[in-house]
Formats: structure tokens, C-alpha cells, sequence
């Protein structure tokens, strides 16, 4: 085992090789007219404040909770929760770096040709979405390697287990700050930019006389890119320790173990190196078919994927290992990684038939915006509400399948193999919001409408994909319930067993803790697990209400106060709208934040104060459960419905239904608008949500089990 | 026990009676003028032609499904189901009767003086409420007297459970039908007529040159009151039958069974008297409070029901009772009582604050609409989601106080208690249709605007009530979910205990089927459950959309082929609107409807095929849960959502933010339009479609019993 985990590593430092190579060939392209780079200078001076602001905020937060991880369980899980929110911080800043330097490259390449724009703007993409996957390997690999070879630990000693899973907190803390805090910036832009331009002065989108607008563009960047790559990079981590803890658990004290709890990093590490190929399978074909040439480059990854993962299996997994009363071999193991390949097809292919402009729920919104800005709003529910049920539905023969092959460690490795991809699969999104600021510098530049046309085709793309990443991050999430349930489960027993109880005190009596729906604790804890979701979702989508209405409220002033704006005499300040939103950003993502991290620790404490230890276990564990259960609808039908309301719009654009400035048009801009915080603020941080819940709890087991 | 059951029976035949004679003292009000009782009559006829045939319809569908339970089961079941549908649909029924004869007298009324338009429209109300409080429990009651005094079986018999269950499985059906054929039919009358008039021609709504404003009363009638009607009348009888089957089983060979399986009868019994008094206590005071005066009957009959329900646990329930390894006293079971009442109480107290004109939620919509369409209905979208978490929690406390005073059954007494309110809280409800109603009459009838303005009045108040019902309706679920589940576990173990395998061959071996989260089956179930009221949600949103779109495209047929609609020379054919809608509801209420009922007994099927009955059983049961964990947030944040946006229009048009006719007025109207399906079709629905899940899978045991 001692040398492959150095190969793992060896493809992290490969995928961030990749990430610098192909970020000094994209630096060497042109910048386009002096007008351009000035705009340019403007979105990355704006991207580089808020997060530098955004960050230094989180710094704060998160030294107050490194000192608490130090304290209450040492100094290992601290320098793992150290790595974890470093490296996820890094992870979204590198993205930003990268992407508001491609967007006006993009503009420019966009305007010699629609795929020299597209392979620009994707390889920006894979840069950020290999750098994720790197340095998320890395952190995890390393770490565990430097425990486990290095100080020599045992790989199932609990200072492991328990630096791991502090790891996996320390990257879900800053990505939910991240998610959040860029999703109300870039939305709280956008609505509010949208609401005083296009709908109050008349000008349109992207208007260089919008205050607001630069502020639109840094809001993808720090947002759309930056606090998406740190979601991804938190998702994979995650999931990546919450199989290597189930493995320790399962195999402890066998010859095997080692192998095992090697293997979700070897699947990551030979995908990423699958992921680096199929970037360069990423090329506009004659009929200029974005969407085909983007599955072109996912498909070869698959397919590599597919022998990859036999490899890897084949060579680590025994041909016959036992968990419990399950036997599987490795041919079980490898049925369930190609579940996780499957399934991550699946939702791809289902969330691009809810957003894409071809089908009919994209079809039936713009439809339904002849009638109006009502009807357009009812459909656009519908259709999020619907759009909920298949991906659902593929989670739980994923569930079954997984199962009925290998046990509970099957589902980890179906969860893990699907994430394995994440490379590529960021790669897909961080190539959204770089088209987005291409297109709106386009505008602002002044660039002839041909190159608007470009780039908006490759912003409508961009839109699914982007519904794609999120469908998938949260649809891992659902298939990974499971997994980080049972290392819960499997962690409470451990603590529990009558041979620890002198270790562990608190969790004396503790072992036979059941989580049956017949209990009413249980339930407590599902329907206060099943309330987070909607109320992070309520408090998030009033939080870029605020935002919006500060914008609104500053470029209102602006116009005001100097007429030139209007008719282009004056520039408008564009550092103010920053300025403002970074401020309300900042202020409006502390509360929803703490709140999942605050909520599994009031639930334990209060339950254990009316029914006892044994039912505060069970609720807390019903909550993790419960949370993932309406989080999963929630997240789903926010993200496919956001996606599906804007690319109406698009499809509306493209000269149906009367095409833009007509009434349908005006419809359609309402239903964008709404599905804006929905799909790029309330949805996508659920996920990070979901999974904070969780390590909250298993990190809370750790406590007790040091302090009890 | 024999004389109590005739004391409750004639408590139901009182409250029948009340209804009978408010109905004579309201028939001999004045109608007004011609031309109002003009419009009325076409009011009566759509509603009585639409729900005559709907009901045809459901009869097939219920025919059906009654030779399968007689099949299937057997006589007794089959009566039963007979009297749960036939008495579901006549409470629907005589709710139409009523409040279309007491719209056009409360519009004559409120031109007199506001106060005798509140105490007309109320008595209205308060005769549906009190005829669905009496029908529910003289059938109920009277069914079973029938089974155990005449026919002689033992109470806590099968075959006396399973007709109980038959009742609640008929009145589930009915009314799964009745609240989404008519939420379809009147939102598809208020959309697409607010569409074509309000937004299309520019006429103001209720003008009676629009063809759908006709259907739009009619469907007033049908939708929130005839469904809303046969909604609450399943829900108080398939609570009422959930707590006696448990006490069946709990108290099953004790002495106290036949008291303990009479005592849900008899709370609804007394308090159905309460509530009787309470009525006479709504009377507006001098400070025109409306909602002032409703506060006043509710608290009457909340305090009297607290005496009334300790003088009934008194004389029912010994000093102390054992079920299980739990020990009760009736102060305990009275404590639970309480509970019950103050769940209610608070659940009125939060949507009032959510979807009342003088608080935070409903103003911040308002405010919001200023800053244009998007905005008011994000801001709606964020509150709707806030609005989930308060009765969540009050949910939660409740079953924790309940269970630690007196375990499972605590939970269902408490249960029953807040539902023995229904009459009165249906009257709160039954008074919107008909004031709505009489603002529409007043209007078409050129009624002088003051009487508008009082009729708007009492509209507002009934917006908040309605949205007070389906709160307490979707509350009284969240609660009665576990006594639902309790009552499907205890009949499975019941069924298989070892004593009974003879008996019940197809249970052999069941006995220690578990629920717990651990077990894959159990989250495949909770996942399926969680999925089927947002899948349920979005086809009947779409539904309304499609119903909406008929209308509109009547209408505008109707404009342009008869140009003299417009300069009031020609009459509108009201009839073929009403025509059109009644078809389009009917067609597009059979597939949602039948989902819940379809889904237990798939899922049942497909797991039993890939893991065996254990894991099928376990699955069924997590998804009982899984549907009432997300079904309570969907429902609650649609129904409260709903109400504040069509307040937060009322808002503005008391003239606040420019009033009548600004740019805020007209988002107000677009986040109105989109609330209307939200809180009149797609949330409401999903309290009986938890409960026909529920109700279908107990039936599911009781076939397996029979013929496995």
C-alpha cells in the first residue's frame, strides 16, 4: 500500500501541473482591445477584493472553530481542519484567478470564431476543475499518508479518523460561506442590476451606464466559479473521507484494510488522470453543436473512467472480502463504481432534459410566458417541482443496486466513483460563468452583436451545465446519505462498545442506540432535520432580496445624482456598486451559515436534556437523514428550475414567441429573475448544507468522546 | 360504554341540525336585487352542473375500487368505505349548497352594514363546518355503534378495524378528487380569467364582460368550499379512525378497551357542542376588527372545549392505564388534550402572522413589489419557505410533550382534540369562498363600491383564514403522523404475531420487521415518500396552467368574435366557460389523484420482488414518513405563501406603495397569480394525498391478511 498512496498523490500533483501549464498557454492569448482589458481590470480588482473581504471574514470564523477543534479534540484533527479550509479556500480562489482572466480572452477568441471561444473558455473550465480535484487529492491523500507512513499510525486509529473527518469540516465550513456568500454577491448584482436597468431605466443588460454592471461580472466570478469550486472541493473531500472512515470501520483489523481505505483515493487518482484526457476530447464539430462537444470530452472520460476503476479495484480488492454478514468480491465492487459512473450519466442527462432549451419544460415556460408573468412563474414552479422526481428516482435504484452488489461499502464506492469525475464535471461549470462575463464584456467593449451571439450560445450551454454540476453535487449527496449516515452509526458503536468503555465514558449503554421511525425522537429529528433546508432557503433568497435593494438603491442614486451617466458623459462608479454588495454579501452569509453548524448541537443538547443520551443519538441521527430528505427536493427542484426559467429566456430570445422586447420577453425576464437566487444562491448551498449537518455530528462524537 | 356512543351520535345529529336550521334562518334573508340573484343563479347552476359531474366521475373510479375492497376484504369494509365516500362527498356537497346561496345574501348584507355581512357570511361557514363535523362523526360513530351494539363484534375485531379503515379509505379518495378537481377548476377560472381580462383587455377583475368571471365564482364555490369541505371532513375521520385503531391494539383484552376506543368519539362529540356555542360568539365589535370578532368565537370555543374535554377524560379514562411499559393517568391523556389545543392555537397564531396584512411577511412582499415582479415573488418564494419552520417546530413540540406525558397514544389524543375544533375552524375557512363570492356578485352587479370595500374587508380576513385551515389541516398531519404510522406497524405486528400465523399465513415471520434508518429499504422508502408530494405538487401546478390556458383562449374567442362584449351590448357566454373548465378539471384531476394511491402498493410490490417482504414492509412504512416530512414543508410553505401574496396585493391596494394601479399593484398581481394554484390546489391537496398514502397502506395489510 505504502507506494501506490504515493501514486495517488503523484495524480494530484499531475492534475495541478495541468491546471499551470494550461494556465500559461491561456495568459499567452490576447487580451483583446485596451477597452476590454480596462473592463477586465475592473472585474478581476473587484473578484480579488470581495474574496480577499469574504475570506477574512471566514478567517475569523474559522480560527475561533480551529481553536475549538484543537481544544476539544487535538492538535492532528486541527492541522486537518487547517488543510481542509485552506485548500478549499484555495481551491475557489484559484478559480477565480483563472476565470476572470479567461472571460475577456474568451470575448475576444469568442469574436474570431464560436469554437476557438468554446475551447478557450472550456480549458479555463478544466483548469479550475482539475485544480479542485488536485488539490482536494492531495489535501486528503497527503495527510493521510503523512499520518499513516510518516508518524506512523495506525490507518484505523481514531487520531486518524478523527483528522480526516476534521479535514472534511474544515473544507465544508468555508465552502458554505463560500456558496453563500458568493451566491448573494453575484445574484444580489444581479437581480438588483436587473431590476433598476432593464426594468427601471430602460437600458439593456450588460448597459455600460449600469453601475451595477461590473458588479454583475465580478458576482460570477466570486460566486458562479469561486464559491462553486469550493462546494466541489468540500463534496469530494467529504465523500472521499466518509468512505475511508466507513472502510476502517468495516475492515478494521484485517489484513485488507489498508488496501481498502486506499481505494477511494486510488479511484479519484486515476480518474483525474482520465478527467486530464478527456478535456482534450473537447472540440466543436462541424455542426457546432456545443452541448455535443462538451458530452464528447464527458463520454471519453466515462469510458476510460470505466477501465480505470476495473484496474484499480482489481488490483487493491481481494477476491473475496467480508463486511458483517455480506460477502462481495471485487467484480461487486467494480458493478458498484459503474453505478456511480451511471448514475452521474443519468442526472446529466435528465438535468439537461428539464434545462435545456430542445424539451418540452424549458419549451412549456416560454410557452406559458404568452399569457404572461404569472403563468410564466406557475409553469416554472411546475417544472422545478417536477423536475425533482427522476434524479430521485435514479438515486434510489443506485440505492438498491449498490446495496443488493456490495452492502453499505458499495454505496460509498458508487458515491466515490461518481464524484471521481468531479474533475471534468467542474470543468462543465466553471465554463459557465467564464462565457457569462465574456458576453457582458462583449456588450460593455462595444463588440459587433455577432460575438454577443457567440457568446450567448455558449451562455446557454453554460446554463445547463451549470444545472448539470449542481444536479450532480447534490445527487451525490443524496446517494452519499447513506454513507455518511452509516459513519455515523458505525462511529457511535465504536465509542459504545462495552471493550471501550473505559475510553469513552460518555457512551457507556450507548451501543444498541436504533434509529426506527417507531421512535417519536427519531421523527423529531427528520422533520427538524427536513426544516433546515427550507429555512436556510428562506433566509438565503431574503438575503439577496437585501442585497438587491441595495444595488437598486445605489444606482438609483447614481442616476440621479449625475444625469451624464444616461447619456455616456460620465462614467458611472462602478467600485461603489462593489463596494456595497461586497459589504451586504459579507453581512448576510454569517447567520444562514452558522445555522446548520449550530443546528445538530442544539438538537443533541436538547433532546438530552428531556429523553436522555440514547434518544438524543437517535434524533441526531434521524436529523442528518431528514436533512438530506427534503434537502435533496429542495436543492434539486431550486437548481433544474433556476436553470430551466433563464434558458426560457434564452429560447424566447432566439426569436420564439415573439422574441425579445415583446411581452413574452418581458414574462420570461421575470421568471429568469426569480429562478436567479434560486438556482445560483438557495439551491447550491444546500449541498454544502447537507454535508456540514453531517461532519457537525461525527465531529461532535469526537468531542464526547474526548471530553465525556 | 352502549349509552355513551348514543350521547356522541346525538351530538353529531345536533350539529346536523344547527346546520339545518341556520340554513332555514338564511334562506329567508333578502337576495337582493334581480340582477344580483341573476348572477347568482348562474353562479348555482355551474357549480351544481360541475360537481355533479365530478362527483359522476369520481363514481366510477369509487365503484371500482369499492368491488375491489368488497372483493378484496369483504361486506363489512365494503359498507364502509361506502359511508366514508358517500358522506365525504355530501359534505362537499351541502358546503356548495350553502355558500352558493349565501354569497349573493352576504353581498345584500354588506350593503346594509359590514357587521351583518361578517355575521351572514360567517353563519354560512359555520353551517358547512358544523354538517362536516357532524357528518364525519355520525358516521363514523354510527357505523361503529352499528358493528359493535347491533351486529355484535367485538370492537377491537378485524373486521370492526377494518371497516373503521374502509371509512377513512373512502373519505380519502373522495376527497383527494374533490380538493384537486376543484382547486383545478377554480384556479384555471381565476388564472386564465385574470390573464385574458385583467392583464390582456385591461378590464378590472369580477367585470362582467369577462366570460370567466362566472366560472371564477363558480369556482369559489366548488374548489374552496366543496373541496375544502370534503378535505377536512376525511381528515377529522381518518384521525378519528387512526386513534381508535390504536386503541384497539394498545388496549386489545383490557376492560378499559371499549371506553378507550370510544374516548376520540366522544372529544369530537363534546366538542362539536362547543363549537356550536362558539359561533354565537362571532360578533363584530365597535372597532370593525374582523378578525377581532372571529378570535372571539374561536377562543370561546377553545376555552369551553378545555372543560369539556376534561369532563369527558374524566368519566371515560380510569385513574391509570398501562400500554406497553408505559404507565397513564387521565390527567396525563388531559394534559395531551391541551396540547392539541394549543398546537391549533399556535398554528393560527403563526399563519396569521405570515399571511396577515399587519406583520413583517406580508409587507415585505408588498415592499418588494416596488422593485418590480421579480422581486415580489422572491420575496413571496423566501417567506413561503420562513413560513415552514415555526409550525414545524410547534409540531415537534407538541409529539415531544405529548409522548413524554403519555406515549403513542398522547400523540393521538392530542391529535384527535385539535381536529375536534374542525367545525368551528371550517366555519373560519367556508366564510372566504363566500365573501369572495359576494365582492364578486357586488361587482358584476354594480353595486355602489362602498359595499366593495366592505366585501374586500372581509376578503382579506378570509385569505389569512383559509390559509389558517390548510395550516391546521397539514399541522394536525404532521402530528397524526405518527399515530398513522403507529396505527400501520401495530396492525403489521398485530398480523404477524406468532399466535396468528394460521390466520394470517402471508405475515409468518414479519414479527420483527423494523424501520430503522440503517436499513437501505428504510431511506429507499423515505426518499419514495419524500418524492411524491413536490412530484404531486408540480403536475397539478401544471394542471391549473393547462386548465388556465382553456379558459384563456375561450375568452379571447369570445372577444373577438363578438366585438359587442366589450361595449356591454352583448351578454358574455358565461355557460361555456363554466363548460370548458368543468371538462378540463375533470380530465386533468384523475392522474395526480391516483399517484398516492398507486404508490404504496407499487413500492410494496417492487421491493417484496428484489429483497422479500421484510425489506418491502420496512420500505412501505419509511415512506408513510417520507411522504409527511416533505408533504408538511410543501404544503405548509404553498399554502402560507399563497395567502401572504394575495394579501400583500390587498396591502397595496389599501394604498399603500402607489395602491391601485401602480407599477408595485401590478407585480402584487403577478405574485397573486402565482400564489393562487400554490395555496388553492397544489398545497391543500397534499394533506389528504399523505393521508390516502397512509390509509391505502393499511388497507394493503389488511388485503395481504385476507388473501395471502
Amino acid at each position: 500500500m505504502g507506494s501506490y498512496i504515493w501514486l495517488v498523490i503523484g495524480a494530484g500533483i499531475a492534475a495541478v501541473l495541468y491546471g499551470a501549464l494550461q494556465s500559461a498557454a491561456l495568459m499567452g492569448k490576447s487580451a483583446g482591445s485596451d477597452k476590454m482589458q480596462e473592463i477586465a481590470a475592473a472585474i478581476q480588482e473587484g473578484a480579488q477584493a470581495y474574496l480577499r473581504r469574504q475570506y477574512t471574514t471566514i478567517g475569523i470564523v474559522g480560527a475561533v472553530i480551529l481553536a475549538a477543534v484543537f481544544f476539544l479534540i487535538g492538535p492532528t484533527a486541527a492541522i486537518g481542519f487547517l488543510i481542509g479550509a485552506v485548500l478549499s479556500g484555495a481551491a475557489g480562489f484559484a478559480g477565480m484567478l483563472i476565470s476572470v482572466r479567461a472571460n475577456v480572452r474568451t470575448a475576444q477568441a469568442a469574436s474570431e470564431s464560436l469554437a476557438k471561444g468554446l475551447s478557450l473558455a472550456f480549458t479555463s473550465g478544466a483548469i479550475t476543475g482539475l485544480l479542485v480535484a488536485g488539490f482536494a487529492l492531495i489535501g486528503v491523500a497527503g495527510y493521510y499518508a503523512f499520518l499513516t507512513n510518516v508518524r506512523g499510525l495506525d490507518p484505523t486509529s481514531r487520531e486518524v479518523v478523527d483528522a480526516l473527518v476534521a479535514l472534511g469540516f474544515g473544507a465544508s465550513l468555508i465552502s458554505i460561506f463560500a456558496r453563500l456568500g458568493g451566491g448573494i454577491f453575484t445574484k444580489g448584482a444581479d437581480v438588483g442590476g436587473d431590476m433598476v436597468g432593464k426594468v427601471e431605466a430602460g437600458i439593456p443588460e450588460d448597459d455600460p451606464r449600469n453601475a451595477a454592471t461590473i458588479a454583475d461580472n465580478v458576482g460570477d466570478n466570486v460566486g458562479d466559479c469561486a464559491g462553486m469550486a469550493a462546494d466541489l472541493f468540500e463534496t469530494y473531500a467529504v465523500t472521499t473521507v466518509a468512505t475511508m472512515v466507513l472502510a476502517a470501520i468495516f475492515f478494521r483489523g484485517e489484513a485488507v484494510v489498508g488496501n481498502m481505505m486506499l481505494l477511494p483515493l486510488a479511484i479519484c487518482g486515476v480518474c483525474i488522470l482520465t478527467s486530464i484526457v478527456g478535456t482534450f476530447g473537447v472540440r466543436l464539430g462541424k455542426n457546432n453543436n456545443i452541448m455535443g462537444a462538451l458530452y464528447q470530452g464527458l463520454i471519453i472520460t466515462g469510458v476510460l473512467s470505466i477501465g480505470a476503476v476495473w484496474w484499480v479495484i482489481k488490483t487493491l480488492v481481494p477476491a473475496a472480502v467480508t463486511v458483517g454478514d455480506k460477502t462481495m468480491d471485487s467484480n461487486a465492487l467494480f458493478g458498484c463504481g459503474l453505478v456511480g459512473l451511471a448514475v452521474t450519466a443519468a442526472i446529466v442527462v435528465i438535468t439537461e432534459y428539464y434545462t435545456g432549451t430542445g424539451f418540452r419544460p424549458v419549451r412549456s415556460i416560454a410557452k406559458a410566458s404568452v399569457s404572461g408573468h404569472g403563468t410564466n412563474v406557475i409553469q416554472g414552479l411546475a417544472m422545478s417541482l417536477e423536475a425533482t422526481a427522476m434524479p430521485a428516482l435514479v438515486i434510489i435504484v443506485g440505492i438498491i443496486v449498490t446495496f443488493k452488489l456490495a452492502g453499505l461499502f458499495g454505496i460509498a464506492i458508487a458515491t466515490t466513483t461518481m464524484l471521481s469525475l468531479a474533475g471534468f464535471i467542474v470543468a462543465l461549470d466553471a465554463f459557465g460563468p467564464v462565457t457569462d462575463n465574456a458576453g457582458g464584456i462583449a456588450e460593455m467593449a462595444g463588440l459587433p452583436s455577432e460575438v454577443r451571439v457567440s457568446t450567448d450560445a455558449l451562455d446557454a450551454v453554460g446554463n445547463t451545465t451549470k444545472a448539470v454540476t449542481k444536479g450532480y453535487a447534490i445527487g451525490s449527496a443524496g446517494l452519499g446519505a447513506l454513507v455518511l449516515f452509516a459513519a455515523y452509526t458505525s462511529d457511535l458503536h465504536y465509542f459504545s462498545a462495552p471493550a471501550n468503555s473505559a475510553q469513552f465514558p460518555f457512551f457507556v449503554g450507548m451501543q444498541d442506540v436504533r434509529f426506527d421511525l417507531a421512535n417519536p425522537y427519531v421523527v423529531v429529528g427528520l422533520l427538524f432535520g427536513g426544516l433546515l433546508p427550507f429555512l436556510f432557503g428562506g433566509l438565503s433568497m431574503t438575503a439577496v432580496g437585501r442585497a438587491a435593494e441595495s444595488v437598486v438603491a445605489e444606482v438609483r442614486r447614481q442616476f440621479k445624482e449625475n444625469p451624464g451617466i444616461m447619456t455616456y458623459e460620465v462614467k458611472p462608479e462602478y467600485g461603489r456598486a462593489v463596494d456595497i454588495l461586497t459589504k451586504a454579501a459579507i453581512r448576510e452569509m454569517i447567520v444562514p451559515s452558522l445555522l446548520p453548524v449550530a443546528s445538530p448541537i442544539v438538537l443533541f443538547f436538547v433532546i438530552k436534556a428531556i429523553a436522555g443520551k440514547s434518544d438524543a443519538f437517535s434524533a441526531l441521527g434521524a436529523m442528518l437523514m431528514g436533512v438530506i430528505v427534503t434537502g435533496l427536493f429542495v436543492a434539486i427542484s431550486m437548481t433544474s428550475g433556476g436553470g430551466a426559467w433563464d434558458n426560457a429566456k434564452k429560447y424566447i430570445e432566439e426569436g420564439n414567441y415573439g422574441g425579445k422586447g415583446s411581452e413574452a420577453h418581458k414574462a420570461a425576464v421575470t421568471g429568469d429573475t426569480v429562478g436567479d437566487p434560486y438556482k445560483d444562491t438557495s439551491g447550491p448551498a444546500v449541498n454544502p448544507m447537507i454535508k456540514i449537518t453531517n461532519i457537525v455530528a461525527l465531529l461532535l462524537l469526537a468531542v464526547l468522546a474526548h471530553g465525556g
